[in-house]
């Protein structure tokens, strides 16, 4: 395929893309397969001679649509949004062509530099500490990670290292094997699977922080000193705490204003994860949850969830890039270039154009248009809150502060199993379920771009339907027995 | 932006982005900036009110391409190759809009199922044994990551984790603290950077195998044998060997027919990084440079640098899908489904619908196609090969095996990195150096698609040209003093 069928063909692409999300919504939200439909669809290997484009491109409804779960859906309200706009398509688009890799300031000084300045730009938006602003003259600054596990990760091994060295410096005799093993980090109970994950790999102990409903599933300040104090008195060497703003099950968030002052007084790393909740905090009135980012030494979250940029782009902002650069640095001949020691440059990751993205949508949308659109999915979180609230048969599981509502059947987890079968296996809309003090519990997060009242309404209507015919299945059960 | 302004701004950004790649030979490769050149290019926060496209758009040519090195321009000899060709931005396109999220089968079955054949596909035409092929009954398979140094972890850390549970399950009372600070690793001192940095994030020894330029900076089975012996005299572990093939200094291949028997017999895991060669495997000429696979426990390589996938798709395979899975395994119940326990998917990481890229490429391409791709860079570096032999003042300085020339002035390495200071100066070729043997070596990497003969002896013409002034210059010098 040349230049001249490339544009023929993008420009097919483009309508193709535009006919998906236009109609998106009268498809099954939930694709209808089993494990392995897609084997039996293609052949086994790949073709000797090439295909025609024609046949490729039937195929993407033969083949792939079948097995999709439609994320843009208005219908769709499982997990946690991941971003769908049209100006970060323009620039992926862009950024494919460009296709630089930007491991170094010198292999593509323009991808190098926009993310920082756009990493400031986002910074400004959340009135983040001038700490964490690279500005021309700061220490500290931003960075885009792939995931906000990355991010959990990176700065894991960041405070790692900053720990070893601190350990070292006050007792230069002390064997550095062995350092590792004594120390230990923390987070929530109510943490991303991820945090768990990150500690496994650095090889470093991930204490579990245990919490109430009655404190709203965040950590308490009283608690964390308890454990610190606790392993410190069993030989071992507290390092890094994870604080949450907006958890994956509840969207619950950690006291970080009683937690800070405590990590900061035991030298402890405090990365913040606001995977999910962190785009709000563009909007005044959701920036007081942010409140205590100055005891912080790092801080994450995914534009690519709620913020219009799509996947992947998780922001990531260190107080000090020295302690990130110290954690990774290597310098093979191959990497070096004249502008070697500027200073200014810090990424750890390959990674292509992707502020690209950020630059386009921020642009496009200004922050009012991003501030509406977070206020907008928080408005719809609220309408299906009141519906639910109004409905006796059910209950809120967890205060909805954001675009995110848990909630359930009166009744037992069975029966809250038994309803989110059925409302997955209708495949009109898609829920996943949490885990809430032993309760089972569902999941709704306003996720599309799209979503309007009516959808809301609709999926509700949905709901109260299947959980009549779940209750009347449950009660002929109960006089059959 | 609504859909029908996308149909309008994307058809625009196909033409544009065609026309970019049309006319890129006439871009200088390697950008005229300082650092920090961009900031006072654009505003110092994101507009409040969102900006015209006009602006946007414009704003590519005034603030972007400055500052962007062309990896795709035919005169880019830098680095490896990363790949970029239309099908794979067609793919790329498609994936954005579906933005999907695949870190479970139910949350978006199709990527998860295309993922698993394409890596059968792609694992067939590199004639992996059978082991690494998922079919429907294998126990190993692929999973694409996002770059080699995260396969090489990824790799490590299961190796780590299968390593502690040997230990464990030979000796139950030995206390699992303590078993990692006695785990060492093993890579050539020719491998990549990021093995090295694999090694400090899992927290274990890693230690580089002295290469001999004799050796053809090969690592030698005699030398890794004396190291593990030496090691398990000193009461470590030996767990884990990265084999290359293809270096990035010079493009040397490790000898895995010698070198993995050793690693089986000492339970060691050999994971074989091939980056950037693995894809001229494809080819039955080059396919003996991958005999001894047969020996190892994962297997990487990256279609994104030179099998026209464009970034990220590096690919890995494993013998045993269940030595992954065990090393990494989380299962919060909102990431539970009903289809939990097929067993047939190992997806560790989050990613985009990345196996759409390779349909479409092995599709448009075909077999042959993606054979002929191969060869022809192979011999356009044989081309430039020969023509550095016919010139008497300079030396060839490793064996050219693929799309990789080291040469050299004869002389002082100061001459060398002169010459390539002026190279690089002109900014109508780009190269990067290399050490080998304390040389300062000159790499010149057969890169884009669209490189042809001549542009070849154009960079030789001006690489010749340079060198004539530069010996002039020295010749001077000499005189003067």
């Amino acid at each position: 395929m040349d230049a001249a069928e490339f544009r023929r063909r993008g420009k097919e692409m483009v309508d193709l893309i535009a006919d998906y999300l236009e109609n998106i919504e009268q498809r099954p939200v939930y694709p209808d397969v089993e494990p392995g439909y897609l084997r039996s669809l293609i052949p086994e290997e790949a073709p000797e001679e090439p295909d025609t484009y024609e046949d490729v491109v039937k195929d993407i409804e033969r083949v792939i649509m079948p097995g999709v779960t439609h994320w843009h859906s208005p219908y769709f309200y499982a997990y946690f949004p991941t971003a769908n706009s049209f100006p970060a398509m323009l620039a992926d688009m862009l950024s494919g062509a460009i296709g630089c890799i930007g491991f170094s300031w010198a292999a593509s000084p323009a991808c190098t530099e926009l993310e920082t300045v756009m990493m400031d730009w986002l910074g400004k938006m959340l009135k983040l500490p001038e700490d964490f602003i690279a500005g021309t003259h700061g220490q500290g600054g931003g960075v885009i990670q792939g995931t906000a596990s990355e991010a959990t990760l990176v700065a894991l091994l960041a405070a790692r290292s900053r720990a070893v060295r601190m350990i070292l410096a006050s007792d230069p005799q002390r064997p550095e094997t062995g350092i590792t093993s004594k120390l230990v980090a923390y987070s929530s109970d109510q943490a991303h699977c991820s945090v768990e994950r990150a500690g496994m790999i650095a090889g470093v102990r991930m204490k579990k922080i245990p919490t109430e409903q009655s404190d709203k599933y965040a950590v308490q300040g009283e608690t964390l000193r308890r454990m610190i104090q606790e392993d410190k008195a069993a030989g071992l060497i507290p390092f890094y705490f994870c604080a949450t703003l907006g958890t994956t099950p509840s969207c619950a968030f950690d006291h970080i204003t009683e937690l800070g002052p405590i990590c900061n007084a035991e030298k402890i790393w405090m990365h913040i994860d606001a995977a999910y909740a962190g785009s709000s905090f563009i909007c005044p009135e959701f920036r007081p949850l942010l409140n205590g980012i100055e005891f912080a030494d790092s801080f994450n979250f995914n534009p690519h969830k709620w913020l219009l940029v799509n996947f992947d782009c998780s922001t990531m902002w260190v107080r000090k890039r020295s302690d990130l650069i110290g954690a990774f640095k290597m310098d093979p001949l191959y990497l070096k270039h004249d502008h070697q020691e500027s200073g200014r440059y810090f990424y750890t990751d390959n990674s292509l154009f992707r502020s690209l993205k950020m630059w386009f949508v921020f642009r496009m949308y200004g922050l009012k248009g991003l501030q509406d659109y977070i206020r907008k999915h928080v408005e719809l979180a609220k309408e299906f809150e009141s519906l639910v609230r109004a409905d006796q048969r059910f209950e809120i599981s967890a205060d909805v502060v954001l675009g995110l509502v848990c909630f359930r059947l009166k009744g037992s987890n069975e029966v809250n199993e038994t309803l989110l079968k059925r409302i997955n296996n209708g495949r009109k809309i898609h829920l996943v379920p949490c885990q809430l003090s032993g309760q089972f519990v569902l999941r709704f997060a306003v996720c599309a771009r799209t979503t309007e009242s009516r959808h809301i309404r609709e999926a509700w209507r949905l709901i109260t339907q299947l959980a009549e015919e779940v209750m009347q299945d449950v009660t002929k059960l109960k006089v059959r027995m």
